[in-house]
């Protein structure tokens, strides 16, 4: 026997670490079938030719099946029961790793073959209703739809849970693991409390932002392009393990840290979607690639959660692309590349242009101000849609005095409204806090960050963004899913997630604009 | 009982029905996991960022060793078994199926395991020893490697045979179904014995041909993409279910007939690799997208043979692309596309340079002519490979004295000679020989479309591509496996497979040009 050198909590049995083995070994599989998925969404959005979506559609549907199969694989679910019997034995990331993967198994196992069944039929029905309904501005229609989407997610969240506490969480762990909606509620609260009266100071203010250096403009697609490489490459983006391309929607597929794909579009006559856009999915990007490719196959693999992941976009189109350092750097390389529009402006000006602040109805066009107005709405809906506290049917009323409540604006139809979005016609529910989530960690990380780097604000304006890049990786990419976001945040900020940055960071910027 | 209508032949029990839609259940499963293999293949040669490359090799192994797993599974072997018991009870088409379902599975069955992993390594070992060898003209480097994979050739045709027959003709099947080693070396043969003495009349000829419509000229990439996708629109090449794209390698991927993937490469300086290339693809991107979607997820689905395959390309990109008819009608189009290469240039100057002849060392390089003396060479060496009559280490002396013989020429090194092609250190044996059957397929064919349409040449003439096209797509395309290839030259041309379509044709072409 060799010597007795580990304590007895780290000293698994011959057995349990085949067992880990094994474990590995199937997660290893899972991946790779799920990176295959990415290839496949990807090449589906960006280059795949119109006839070929049916087969598509049963490529994917075949690889889904192969994937329900090995994730429920009753082997696998023995696995698992053995080792969390044998879990005190286990070193920390072993349990780490064990936890991700049961509750990996679990969701997939919890639902009956029959109700996985009907919720993905409901799912392509429901998307066909939703897109009808929006066309037509009739929520009648879309409405049956809607209450069955909801009693299902409503079961869902109850299986998933074992009838445990507040169901709404369950939904939200699939988008924001080990985070609750008790703890969300007093964040969202205080963020809507101290946003409203930001907005009135913007609706009462006499400043007039001139939106004329981004928008109704000349930027011909092409140079949009070139410019964007440009900055995305000067965030840190290695396009040798990472493409950027043209799509409807722009979006960030990873499929592993080495193989990374982005997206973009460009509006000839306007700079923002296409520039602000593809820093947004630049910072999903460097996400991507920043975390370990040593554990692309492990369930330790991966982004720890939507908000953590939509917090690095957020930090780097928000509080980087939109900032005056950025633009003293990038405003003369953009002139180069628009000359047509950008002779004459100022930096004061292309700042201003970038951080300009107007209610609107429609959450995507929102500004970084309002846009966590909406997502309050949709998350407080959202919870009471799931608590029973809501019916569909009282959806729109609901949803129109909430927007006059808080921005101070009402949609003139359901369209403008509680249609907007395609989320809840997919079944996500809990996803929408996600993006709020993501402002709060940004605005948390970046004081820290500021902390770290005094002369931050210098070096980007002198165009250095990679000392940045690079705390961003030390700290948060590549640790994967090796800590929780909990955890994750008090590591690096030193304290849990709180309203008081990004509420002193917006303050800020709507003081320096409009007084 | 319902009554008796059917004849005793046509009569499946129950169960067998039951039987033969699991089949096709199974089978519709493999086909997707095929097509997502092509999907994955064609980013990995189009789009994938070098990055990638890693974790793309263990994407596809994993899949791979999923496909392996279904083609093998002992529930398909019993199936399988029960089905051919019950054969007589089946229609023609129902046998036809289980046929080539049978012997699909049979070639994963039959081979141990332990042999398939050796099989795949040798396989990566051997295209990188090949690489090295060639690139330092070092066969003896390579020659172990070569050997080793012989061995596991002749093994695997051993156990794909059962013992039965010509080892040969099993490796050949892959390619090749239902055509064996006997009925090709007669083909071969007399095709070496009607080329040799053309190959001399053209050595001995006065008539010198001049290239410069086509080579050392000026032909900008982004020009000849325009070009080439005019022509293969002319074709009938459908765009909204197909890709045209850039590649090092051009090839033709098919993820079915709703999406087919062609790429091409444009050098600047040559417009010969850029369009004779492209609608040699588009030939097979036509078979392709005239596969029977209803069919490409049953065993029945999918090209006949490599063969037939090679046929489609080659009589587009020989017979049409290189014919004086194509010209007259795209030589004026072309100006417009290259006015600095093609001013003055008249449609006899252009037919002539598009088929020039001249024997050369390297295969891929090599004339209509010559070509078949080159596949006619691997053809038998490889023969001689496999059965033993020939040890690697005299394969460069063999190479090099079979040059001499049917060309006229003898490599320098055997980086031009024996180490030319990759197919050997892939362990393609029997694969060669589809080349030239390719090019006596598309004479046959050819005719019997000439007889069907005695206006073919003027409708070419006038750019109207679409009835050949109809017509292949009617005989040929659209006929999936339901037939061997040789059934099929019988039904489209009254005759089995000769030389003599091909002969003529191309003794005609010399005649013309050479004298």
């Amino acid at each position: 026997m060799p010597p007795k050198t580990k304590s007895k909590a780290e000293q698994a049995s011959p057995t349990t670490t085949a067992d880990l083995v094994e474990l590995e070994r199937r997660f290893a599989e899972l991946a790779d079938l799920g990176q295959i998925g990415s290839i496949l969404s990807w090449d589906q959005q960006v280059m795949m030719p119109p006839g070929g979506a049916g087969s598509r559609a049963t490529q994917m549907a075949t690889l889904a099946g192969l994937v329900h199969e090995r994730t429920t694989d009753p082997k696998l679910v023995a696995l698992l029961k053995r080792l969390r019997a044998a879990a005190d034995g286990l070193k920390p990331r072993e349990r780490r790793m064990l936890h991700l993967a049961a509750k990996h198994v679990h969701r997939s196992t919890a639902i009956p073959e029959e109700m996985a069944r009907e919720m993905a039929e409901l799912e392509s029905t429901s998307l066909e209703a939703w897109s009808k309904a929006r066309a037509e501005n009739d929520f009648k229609r879309f409405a049956p739809v809607l209450a069955r989407t909801v009693e299902l997610q409503r079961e869902e969240a109850r299986l998933l849970s074992g009838g445990v506490g507040d169901p709404y969480d369950a939904l939200l762990d699939k988008y924001e693991p080990d985070t609750t909606g008790a703890e969300i509620d007093p964040l969202l609260d205080e963020l809507v409390e101290i946003t409203v009266p930001l907005v009135d100071r913007v609706r009462r203010s006499k400043v007039k932002v001139d939106r004329k250096p981004l928008v109704n403009n000349r930027f011909p697609a092409e140079a949009q392009r070139a410019f964007v490489r440009e900055v995305v490459e000067s965030m840190g983006i290695d396009l040798t393990r990472g493409r950027l391309d043209l799509s409807t929607h722009p979006f960030c597929g990873g499929i592993g840290p080495v193989d990374v794909r982005m997206t973009g579009r460009y509006d000839p006559r306007d700079l923002r979607g296409g520039l602000f856009g593809a820093i947004h999915e630049a910072g999903h990007g460097l996400y991507e690639q920043g975390l370990d490719p040593k554990r692309a196959r492990s369930p330790l693999g991966g982004a720890i959660s939507m908000g953590i992941h939509e917090s690095q976009s957020r930090l780097w189109e928000n509080m980087i692309g939109r900032s005056k350092p950025f633009w003293s750097h990038f405003l003369s390389k953009a002139k180069k590349r628009f000359p047509e529009a950008l002779t004459g402006v100022k930096l004061d000006g292309m700042w201003r242009a970038a951080n300009a602040l107007a209610p609107s109805m429609i959450r995507v066009e929102a500004d970084e101000l309002t846009y966590n107005l909406h997502i309050a709405l949709r998350y407080r809906i959202e919870r009471e849609l799931i608590s029973g506290a809501l019916a569909v049917k009282d959806l729109p009323a609901r949803w129109n005095d909430e927007m006059q409540a808080t921005l101070g604006v009402r949609p003139k139809n359901d369209t403008e409204g509680c249609l907007q979005d395609i989320h809840w016609s997919m079944g996500a529910f809990g996803y929408f806090p996600t993006y709020s989530l993501g402002n709060l960690y940004a605005a948390q990380f970046m004081v820290a960050a500021r902390e770290a780097m005094p002369d931050l604000d210098a070096q980007v304006a002198g165009g250095n963004l990679l000392p940045l890049r690079a705390w961003l990786l030390e700290k948060i990419h590549r640790h994967d899913r090796t800590v929780t976001a909990g955890q994750l945040v008090k590591r690096v900020t030193g304290a849990k997630l709180s309203v008081r940055p990004f509420a002193e960071y917006i303050e800020a910027k709507v003081t320096a604009i409009y007084g």
